[in-house]
């Protein structure tokens, strides 16, 4: 049997038949029928955001972090002092990207299986007021915690310094409403909660900051300013874009929009994560986070203290079920992740989870519990 | 009607339903069945420039622009001074890419219907110890011209100079050798000959020089170093591939093989580019190029003569029977381009010269001749 594995990871996702089918066609990149569908999505995406009057969106040709890259490249000045709030993998690469690019940049670590501070942050930026960006990485995608972004927002607001979101993995899911959330960049990528294919990001840019941005990329490529404003000028993308990625989040926008936008999307994956986590628990297996932290994007769960326990093995289990399980992002605990975005609902999930007992018995394993 | 347009664009093109069908399937990016893909992938690359014994290939997420930058960030050395051969758009672009992220970067003007001169860089290699990198474009998709690659390839070794090759729309058309050119990086993408979508591009690299490259890079995204150490180590792309694009290129590259390889697909163009141009120049139109310097990838045309003749209406008029044309990119001289790539044979050529010829017709246009 070749039938498609059910992708329980954080993108790339399960897709709809519908949203893939719109791949079934050439678009010429010139061409005024493809500026449209660039153009209608761009509303779209702002539309989410409710962001109309303050903010602008600029698409990029890429994987998530090169958007990441952009902003920070684009938004930051060659003097400036960025402050990452650090509580994960992504966080880290974040932090990563900044240095390499040469903009200074400071790291205030916290606990992965906790939110960053606001607290923390407001004392930091009292502090030290030669930093002039906060990076917030709204899902932390590593562990899958939900970072408080209104309250840091404010901090950063308080403050008078920028704020750059990381919402790569929670954007289309958890509610970012730019009418009472100040930012000044958001990032996210269509092969996450749109349930697109992946290949292109997106960055929210704040209308009022934009002209400051004129010419501080030091990268062509990554220079959001120049794309945006070749794109108001001419309806196109600067480079070649992803023509087939870009129709094809178009289509996974209107499915978005059929179901009913950001609410909808929310509600299915809180079930998914409900049934996911309903399931595993009667198996045995303690997810690594505390719910009240936890974003219901994905799952961190502690391997099983089981010595038979091997994730290959596992993986290969549960992927004979057709399932596709995500290795854990942690450095100090043995873990895997279970995805619960995409075009999938309750049903997967059960059957997902059945697939997880049926390959912990092939493992010869009596319960996921992990050690005490 | 609603039947596909034929793209006469370099980029994105007519590409094979079989390739797009491709796409109807999601991949895991850290399944080891998409690892193989990726591995199968640069395996056919790297054998279509003879490349296994002397070169490595790194694909890139982005369009080929990305790839282009990437080479330059990866190879130069931040006190690395480079000169760019400048017959064109794509060139410029290298220069200003180059300069943008902080290297030394000299231009060598040479006329855009004209290839660049190897004796010219000879001489000014010879007088400029200071250049380590020489920037070449191999097919300059801005007129069409085709660059002299070998001797160019000479003389950058000859001086023990490094050799960046933006081979964009010629790869896989135009023979390059690895055996016998020497070069330190050369650039292609996913949607030009090798007729896929666009969406990655890939850059074959020197394994010589492969280790000084480490660190160079000022972007994470684009080092080029580290996708490749970090693909090589676990079969993975560092970060999210755009897996529809990826698996697109896989079945691209199986009806490259099948067609017959590099000698297949020139032929092919070459009987597209023959078939234009015989039809071209029965309606009076006249190519900008010389025979004898135009690659067999795009064509630009002088504009007709008449003062009918608007390019808007001229490109809806073809549109509407079916073919996007794309256009000039010249300065001084109006022009349209017509591309001979894609998926597309003889006959479709000579439809779009019918298509072209009603297009005349409806502006009331008797011939495409252009002023003296
Ligand atoms: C929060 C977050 N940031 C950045 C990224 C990086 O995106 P990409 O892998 O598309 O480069 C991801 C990917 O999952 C993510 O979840
Ligand atoms: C020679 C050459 N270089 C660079 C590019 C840029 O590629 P992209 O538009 O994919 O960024 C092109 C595109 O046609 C090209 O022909």
């Amino acid at each position: 049997m070749d039938r498609d594995k059910i992708l329980l990871t954080p993108g790339p996702l399960t897709t709809t038949l519908r949203t893939k089918l719109a791949m079934l066609r050439d678009w010429g990149s010139w061409d005024a029928e493809f500026n449209e569908v660039t153009a209608r999505l761009r509303r779209s995406l702002l539309a989410i955001i409710h962001g109309q009057e303050t903010h602008v969106v600029v698409p990029l040709q890429g994987s998530g972090t090169f958007s990441v890259e952009a902003a920070v490249a684009t938004l930051v000045p060659a003097n400036g002092h960025v402050l990452v709030l650090d509580n994960g993998a992504y966080c880290k690469r974040a932090a990563r990207l900044t240095t390499l690019m040469g903009r200074r940049c400071s790291v205030m670590g916290f606990d992965e299986a906790q939110p960053v501070s606001p607290t923390a942050l407001d004392e930091r930026l009292r502090a030290d007021a030669s930093i002039t960006h906060v990076v917030l990485i709204h899902c932390e995608t590593g562990a899958g915690v939900h970072n408080p972004l209104q309250p840091v927002a404010e901090v950063c607001a308080a403050h008078g310094r920028g704020l750059i979101v990381d919402a790569m993995s929670s954007f289309a899911a958890l509610e970012i409403d730019a009418r009472k959330t100040p930012f000044d960049a958001l990032i996210a990528a269509s092969g996450k909660c749109l349930e697109g294919v992946p290949g292109m990001g997106f960055v929210f840019i704040r209308k009022a900051i934009l002209d400051a941005c004129a010419g501080r990329s030091q990268s062509l490529a990554m220079d959001l300013h120049d794309q945006y404003t070749y794109m108001e000028k001419t309806g196109q993308w600067r480079f070649t874009p992803p023509t087939h990625v870009v129709v094809a989040l178009a289509e996974a926008m209107a499915q978005f929009e059929a179901e009913g936008g950001q609410p909808a999307r929310l509600a299915r994956y809180v079930s998914n994560y409900q049934a996911l986590t309903r399931g595993m628990a009667k198996l045995g297996f303690k997810p690594f986070l505390d719910p009240a932290v936890q974003a219901p994007i994905i799952v961190t769960f502690h391997a099983p203290a089981d010595p038979c326990y091997d994730f290959k093995t596992f993986y290969a289990a549960a992927r004979a079920r057709g399932f596709i399980l995500y290795p854990g992002k942690l450095t100090q605990v043995e873990t895997f992740r279970v995805g619960c975005i995409g075009a999938i609902g309750p049903v997967e999930m059960e059957q997902a989870v059945h697939a997880v007992a049926l390959a912990l018995q092939d493992m010869g394993i009596a319960s996921g519990a992990p050690a005490l």
